[in-house]
């Protein structure tokens, strides 16, 4: 939208490492597929079956790894790990879009709220009693920040995010559109003829350098905090009980869910649309696959799988059946193997 | 944040019942976990497995079942269910905030709407032509309350609800914030070369006591309305679909969904990312596990499960390809069956 | 809510075809179910089942298909697809609510955004810099528009939908409360000790006559822009990823994801909570069942099933156990197999 900085291959060698291979001099401004790289762009290779591509790509520069090394005679920075060095780069190219200080003029700004200097705060937000907005932080039109809430330096809430009463956010956080943190936890008790509701006197902390997609809930804890720490990158609508505690830079994609007081341990990464059962345990570094719920604590480190084959649906039909007669026709092995060892045992 | 209100001992067994063992003199102010529980918070053991931790337990009372009256010299209330005694001590100790009577100076209120003198509605907040806002009922900043909608008395809507026109919230209703409720169901007939809309007529009505998790939708009906009766608690990212029916009582865990025109029934509990079919009936005092999907009506108390269960990844490859070939499997079975009969009709 | 207009059967005919039994100057104000139908509504019966409702039906008429012209004496319109001539009788009489022209007094709109003069933008609505807002576009209360972004002509934005920058948005578009399109894509790259954000710097491109449903997400692409072609309909709290490609006329059902660069042909339907996994490519004209993950690319039409079906708990405890012992059950009947054969080439 404004004018672009542009960047020499050499400033990126420089910044990142890596091996130049071609003209330091090479003005770079931008980054793109390798279909559509441009000469003033710059493009990646990061597996092996992308290489072939490499033959009609027009980019200014290409990012690759030491077996590409020779795919092509682009000029090319040569790096252990292209996608990461891509992002490196790109980020470098894209800056997110600063802190204009200030407060809307229609915002509503509760006297009491301790806003700083450097932050902005959008048209229509809401900050309640109390809140404090920390430097350079943004706080997109229409958000509502609850009472006492605390927003750290330079997280960037987009529009239309609503944060309870009661939480803490910590510093660079990046919460999109749609997103509820502190919300009540889901804690209600069978009383005579109904439920009888347990207030949600806990909150939501939330560490350094999180991302939370668009619509994505976080509900505040019954009594102690829920917890998401340093570093942890949540896709779109997901969805995370009271209680849970999310270890450090464990990455979730969009549609899981994470029920009442789960332990998630760092590195991990849920599939989407995973689902993970209350109170259990996840140990530090493992995997679940997409559409896999698990039911108990993992304790050691792995992937771990649950999910139904597809097939077309008239061979699902005929297979399907079978399921609820699983039990009968492993009996029914059973049994044959039984005759066949008598039978040879007792050979007629 | 305000003073907090301390009670004694004897005021919850006055109030509540339960026998009380120590003096009820004894000054509470907060409930508490076990472990964290200081001499002015009272805390709760409902199950067996938690009641070790009572040792250590630093409370100033605790609430507990018959069996572990004497697990604890601490003072003590024994009633039968502990978990719903303790929801209502903590009830008594954590009221809602009051609603705080008028209309914020930035609301845009029709002047055709109703506002009771004692309801409040929240900055940026928009009531349309109309509405009827209750008694003490709530209406956050950011919310939308659409035309000729109804919200009853004491009913709160946290900020940044969503409520379309013609829609009927009862009394004394929680709607947590990206909440929306009365958007159009999901009705589409095919055409010649595409979908032709159809317009969705009917509203949605909503009983007393009804909670409502964060960023939940409930569409309007086709023709009819869709209904959520009294006393149902629904937790976050719930979708209910037109001409849904949830009976009394009944609670659903987040991540669930309920396609057009189910009829669930009374008191039933519904797993977290559950899924019911369009058109089923579910009877009252059903069960549905995490993460199953309902096909077909269900006429009979009881709980219903149909969960993959998950293993190492390396285990599922192994097995889950052989539910491409279970008939197969089961028809070798029974080949081996007959064999094995014929066999022993005409031994050799 | 305000007056409604009344048509004749004769009209309906003379505007959809059909032919009508019974006398053209029957009047007709709505639509309605058989069973709640009065005189001076049109019902209508598409299946079978629901013939038998015909007795007790006291519509002013009943649009039905030619098996069952001799169902009823009612007047009637018989013709080959009723569930869709009924959409279009509906969608006559129950036309959209109309832009009522002008910029809310209390809405905030960048003065280098375009807004046609036939536009409404809403109260607290925010237009960004440079937005486009086409002719009899409605921007719903609270809705925000960022920087860039273009609404087509005779779209509407019910309350509360966030559209980020740079996005394009087709002609008489619906989007539902709660959308968010063209937040971040979920794009991190693996770096020491954590992770480094991609920025998404491709848009979101929907076409015309696109239905988004409340809480649905789309988000934008890392490079090249996230497409929803023309026709598309889309229900509540779907999870559409960067890059990804929904072809034209494709029906998606609620809570259903589809994960990053997956392409999904033309006039698909994929059924509620149905996932997509990521870069595959789906055909034309394919079904998927609801609840069901598709691993692959499905390149040729039908419909695709991967449903576990569901059981009594009990009966699903003792069944599910095998599926961790699939590959052993399978061994032991290759045994029996071998054994059985062998016996037979050479008896004892």
């Amino acid at each position: 939208m404004s004018k672009r900085k542009t960047y020499r291959l050499g400033d990126f060698v420089a910044q990142f490492g890596g091996e130049l291979i071609g003209s330091p001099k090479v003005r770079i401004s931008q980054v793109a597929a390798l279909e559509s790289a441009r000469s003033t762009d710059i493009a990646f290779v990061s597996q092996d079956r992308y290489r072939s591509r490499l033959d009609r790509c027009r980019a200014g520069a290409v990012i690759l790894g030491p077996d590409a090394r020779e795919s092509t005679r682009l000029p090319r920075i040569v790096c252990t790990n292209p996608y990461s060095y891509f992002a490196k780069v790109s980020a470098l190219l894209n800056p997110p879009v600063a802190a204009r200080p200030g407060i809307a003029r229609n915002a509503a700004v509760d006297k009491s709220a301790r806003i700083a200097k450097s932050a902005e705060v959008g048209v229509h937000a809401v900050i309640a009693k109390g809140a404090h907005i920390g430097e350079k932080a943004v706080i997109g039109a229409g958000c509502y920040v609850g009472e006492g809430t605390r927003i750290g330096a330079e997280t960037r809430l987009y529009a239309n995010v609503t944060i309870y009463h009661g939480c803490t956010i910590g510093k660079r956080c990046l919460l999109h559109s749609g997103v509820v943190v502190g919300a009540d936890g889901f804690g209600i008790a069978r009383d005579e003829g109904g439920w009888q509701k347990i207030p949600q006197i806990g909150g939501v902390v939330i560490g350094d350098d999180v991302e939370i997609g668009a619509n994505t809930t976080i509900d505040r804890g019954t009594l102690d905090d829920t917890v998401i720490e340093d570093g942890v990158k949540l896709d779109n609508q997901i969805q995370i009980a009271h209680n849970v505690r999310i270890g450090a830079h464990t990455a979730i994609a969009a549609c899981a869910g994470i029920a009442g007081s789960a332990q998630i341990g760092r590195n991990c990464a849920l599939g989407g649309a995973s689902m993970i059962r209350g109170h259990v345990t996840i140990a530090d570094n493992v995997t679940v696959s997409p559409g896999t719920l698990i039911m108990k604590s993992l304790e050691r480190p792995g992937t771990y799988t649950g999910i139904y084959p597809f097939s077309s649906h008239q061979d699902w039909l005929r297979n399907a059946t079978h399921l609820r007669q699983l039990d009968k026709l492993a009996k029914r092995i059973r049994a044959l193997e039984r005759i066949l060892d008598k039978a040879e045992r007792n050979p007629s």
